[in-house]
This record gives C-alpha cells, structure tokens and sequence, in this order.
C-alpha cells in the first residue's frame, strides 16, 4: 500500500497512538488502514461414495486438483460462499451441510473453510476458473496432484472420519515447515 | 474507497472483466479492489463456576459489556487473536481452548469466532478499552447491558450447554431482524 484509498494522499507505515503495530496510516487524513485475514471457504460435494474436484485453469496452481473454494465476498454467510464458489467453478449446485474443516494458514494470513455438502444433481460443468470437473471415488483421488495444503489435509480427514462413521469438525493451524 | 492505494489514481466501481459483482477498480494500473469480510475473535474466559467480561470503553457500545475480542491480525491464528485481546482488554492470561460459537454477521460484513478458554490467575485489570473487567456467575450476568447480540447469543449457548455438561461447536448465522 502507497496510497490512501480515502484521500489520494502518501501513507507512511507507523504505530498509531494507543495501537501496538505498525500500519499504514495517511498523511494527509489521517485515516489508519488495517490489514486483516482474509477467509476462503468451499465445499465437499458429495455424491454417492464420490466427491466432486476440479481442476484448476488458473494460477496459483494451474492444472492441479482442489475442491471448489475461492474468497468469501462481503455481505454473504459463509454456508453461501461456499455453495457460490461451487457454482462458479464447477457449475454445480449444492446444499450445504455441516462445517467439516476451519485450517488457520497464517503466513499467507488466510483461514481456509471448508463444508460437506451434497450434490443434488449431475448436471456440473467446468466453470471459467477450472480445466475439468469430476467425481472421484477415494481410490481415485489424484492425491500427488492437490492444490492446496488445506485441501490435501482436509481430504485426509474427510476419508478417516468416513471410515469411522461420524464427521466431527476439525479446527486445525497449518504452520509453515521448518527451514 | 476513492484512490488506488497502489498508484494513487482514482478509483471506478464496475464490474471486471470474468468477474459477476462490481469491485473498485483503478483507472490507471487496473488494480481491482477486492473488500472481504473480516473476523472478529474472542474469549469465554472461565473461572470456577465464573466467566470474565469486559465494560466497553470505546464506541461502539460504550458502557456496554461483553467477552474480550476484538479484529484478527494479518499472521496470527484465531486462537492466538482470541488469547492477544483478552490481554489487551481485560490484562489476562488465558489458555485458549476449543471454538465454541462461529457466527457469521453478513450485513455487516463480519464473522465472529468465541473460543472457550481457561483464565490462568486471578491477575486481570481494565485495558485501554475497558472501563472495568470482573468475573460473573450466571445469575450476575448483565443481560439487558450485553454490547452485541453475537456475545448474547455466544453467552446464552454456553450456559444451555453447561446444564448438559458438554460443550458443543455451534456455527449460526446472525441475520438483520426484519423491518
């Protein structure tokens, strides 16, 4: 950030008064502007003994696989986030179930959340950002080809709880490795 | 929003290309905007048969009480937000423990997050945005000076889960009450 989106001044990067971090603050207004983490939510769309991916047409990951999940938008739920970002990658429509997995990956300050959900039909589609959708059976996972740490880690969960019978809810915090 | 806060320039809402809903986008560099709900996080922080609420200092609210949370920062995890504001408002140590509420809050753009937690001493104090701190049994509880309806309800809950003795997770979704 250079500028103030509220006024068009320089901000310079300080300690307001009373905080205790560095923010990017105007010069000229005065306005503080604050940084927060953003969520990206999806789902698990099931049907029958398969789920449904997709395969990424765009970057970061271009042509691997994920579960559909993008950036909750302002003024929806997150339950609506997550049947929206079905829609638009997978042209699929879903009803939303239970929060399954809620993974902190706080080095790219993003909390990732995904939801079980069922596929009420088999009309789906590859959306402008997938190269391919489809159902797999767990044998069938493509599981070298993942996207995304929190996808592989809640796909992990999602197959061990399977195997016991019950689905609980999973929060977890993905840290980075260490060096 | 009115400026790039990349370059400067002015800003237009409109609706990018591929996109479906329209973000600030600037003139100059075609940055596009994104504004995405932020989390608010926080603490039930428990002693014995007491939890710990703060008097608000600072509007919103101000006079009212509620449990310490407050926005989550850029790097953190949501536990450790939770435990970071109730050092902040209330000077206490806690050790967080499971999330209990997660309360999407659309028409204000916000999720809020309350952790059930245990107070480690007896040793809190006002923050700067706190008038007073204290410790309340059920029966003490302030109920008509309770600052958000989301604390209200992540208080209602945890004394109906307390009577089953066991505490669940419990996702809603706080909708404007209609006119």
């Amino acid at each position: 950030m250079n500028y103030c989106g509220h006024c068009g001044a320089p901000v310079i990067l300080k300690v307001p008064a009373g905080d205790t971090l560095p923010r990017y603050v105007c010069e000229r207004c005065a306005t503080v502007h604050y940084l927060n983490p953003k969520m990206v939510v999806g789902a698990i769309p099931e049907w029958e003994d398969k789920i449904l991916l997709c395969r990424r047409a765009i970057e970061p990951r271009a042509g691997l696989w994920t579960l559909p999940a993008g950036f909750m938008e302002n003024a929806e739920t997150t339950a609506q986030a997550a049947a929206r970002e079905t829609l638009e990658e997978a042209c699929a429509r879903v009803e939303i179930g239970e929060m399954f997995t809620f993974i902190n990956v706080p080095h790219i300050n993003q909390v990732h959340i995904l939801y079980r959900a069922r596929l009420l039909d088999l009309d789906f589609a590859a959306g402008e950002e997938s190269l391919e959708v489809g159902l797999f059976d767990e044998a069938a996972i493509p599981w070298k080809d993942i996207a995304f740490r929190t996808i592989g880690l809640t796909l992990r969960q999602y197959y061990a709880d399977r195997k016991t019978g019950r689905f609980d809810f999973h929060a977890s915090d993905l840290l980075l490795p260490p060096k």
